[in-house]
């Protein structure tokens, strides 16, 4: 994705090359595969993967491929002056290596330049996380359909999983499913805890083409007393508030206050961010954090998920993945009424 | 694991802080926990874990478990003089911020260190490694009961993993089956092709409390011919010759010199290396390049895994786990004489 954009950077910026390895997202960026060990060089002109012998050689638009024999250290340009490293990826031994390897080179930090490139995505990105999106919809319909024979947290998220996989999914990151008083630990590792009357906190997500979805739903199992059906409510009234906020010229950040100010003398149990960019990776940029001054502006894709978590109680997050291309677009399309199943 | 004898080193070394973070593995070696986010600190006498808010306090046996906290920082030693990092795992930019947070300290790199603590395995981490061997056993008996029912890779691999996730394993890669020619890639993708006459290679593993098996099984689905059998045979007295010459002494490209020279005429079809150490990565020390001149020693665990790979036709690749503790020990026990299943 915007290879032209990034080669024209390097020209700007008179960078020879830029290496990246195999453990660097920016690879699948760049080249839409996941090689098991490789190094890509883009230069202003020529772009040029490199992976092992163990791999079968992709076809790729304008990337040549080429294995790492025995003398592929023996092509490169031992004289390349300028190289573009990405300093939130590479080690600092990778870099000694690299300087062995290019010894009249000055290396320069590349990484700003990347997280700008990613930020917003293409057309062709948004149809990826689309996909994802929908996949986790689907999965999460299935739920609800079979829920009632299932029996722990983990039978939960095992269903869940394979509903993804039957779709040509991966996963954006392991599923969360937390039964009653376990929702209140956010990053809760789901567990053998049998199904009971409550909330079930639900977070997961596909990841198609290598692009992640990222969705939470709380349902009830079993029949809620009127605070439960009061404190989801205002949950989710919050959750819908701030996706109406979302507009251009409007700072992240200012959404994130927005919903604790709405949550008013439960703000407190909202113990985390408002949400997160993804793509790629589950956590990108934009960044919610007081520190990005940056305006939402069109191609960026975010999380709004707003939380609270009684401890000793029980834990809601209702977590929709937008996209804001002018309007926003809520990509997550679960119902989000609270559900109750029968138990 | 080794903790005491690394924090001797610290000593010896006048490191006054060694410090990890989220994304290297050796602080699940130091701590047995995997965090989402998390830094920790090692240092002679005492040693800390900070993570998120957003998981839930381990309790750990000599290990103080702060929260990452608007505080946290403030309680760093500024004044730290000498500080050890892994520079194989933090980033260029990783280490920056930590040269801004310790202005005085003097930064070296512990990486050599870390490797030589976890090239031989301890006691509780060939547990770890035997059982996970044992649910990577477990699965593959399963899987040739029920490999009627199945019909694709896809499903064979699908049916392996769920097996592994049965007896509460993680797996410790991608599970690789490879029909006919497809098995010809090493790193084959598992895909939707459909079983049929020939050769399935299967490679694959079970991570039990972060450690890891990996074992490869080549089975027949149909009846082989004459050829073919003595193909798999050739492999195999390969492979069980090889294990023999495990003594101490050895050093391992010796073996992966023998394997190559049993193979005869067929051993430019041998297109790896005969394995590789295992423990919390599918791939670490000991190494079996020609440059790793130390020679086989107690604790050491590693794979013996020769492949033959003929273009177009098959392949076929043998592997087991071996532990060696004075003596070789096979730690993967599946059977390895030809694998016939009716089709």
């Amino acid at each position: 994705m915007k290879l032209k954009a990034f080669q024209s950077y390097l020209k700007k910026e008179k960078i020879n090359s830029a290496i990246f390895t195999e453990k660097d997202i920016n690879l699948t960026y760049f080249t839409q595969v996941k090689p098991s060990f490789s190094y890509l060089f883009i230069s202003p002109k020529k772009v040029t993967l490199y992976i092992t012998q163990l791999d079968k050689k992709p076809r790729l638009k304008d990337i040549s491929v080429e294995f790492l024999d025995k003398n592929w250290k023996k092509k490169l340009n031992k004289n390349t002056k300028k190289i573009g490293l990405n300093y939130a990826s590479i080690t600092v031994a990778g870099q000694k290596k690299l300087k062995k390897l290019f010894p009249k080179a000055k290396f320069v930090d590349i990484s700003k330049k990347l997280v700008e490139l990613r930020e917003t995505k293409t057309v062709n990105e948004c149809k990826c996380i689309m996909k994802a999106c929908q996949i986790t919809d689907y999965a999460f319909s299935e739920l609800i359909k079979k829920i009632r024979n299932l029996k722990t947290e983990q039978e939960v998220a095992d269903f869940l999983e394979k509903k993804i996989k039957e779709k040509n999914g991966e996963l954006a990151f392991p599923t969360i499913a937390a039964m009653g008083k376990n929702a209140v630990i956010p990053h809760h590792q789901t567990s053998q805890q049998k199904l009971k009357r409550g909330f079930l906190l639900l977070d997961f997500g596909a990841k198609y083409k290598n692009y992640c979805a990222d969705m939470s739903r709380t349902i009830f199992l079993g029949t809620p007393n009127k605070n439960e059906i009061e404190m989801y409510n205002l949950l989710l009234g919050v959750q819908k508030g701030a996706i109406k906020e979302v507009k251009a010229g409007k700072k992240l950040f200012e959404l994130d206050k927005f919903a604790r100010k709405q949550l008013g003398k439960y703000s407190s149990y909202f113990i985390h961010s408002l949400g997160h960019g993804l793509g790629l990776d589950v956590h990108e940029m934009p960044s919610y954090i007081k520190d990005n001054t940056q305006k939402i502006r069109p191609g960026q894709v975010f999380t709004i998920e707003p939380g609270i978590y009684f401890p000793g109680k029980f834990g809601i997050r209702i977590e929709d993945t937008i996209l804001f291309d002018g309007k926003v677009k809520i990509l997550t399309k679960s119902r989000k009424e609270l559900i109750k199943v029968n138990i």
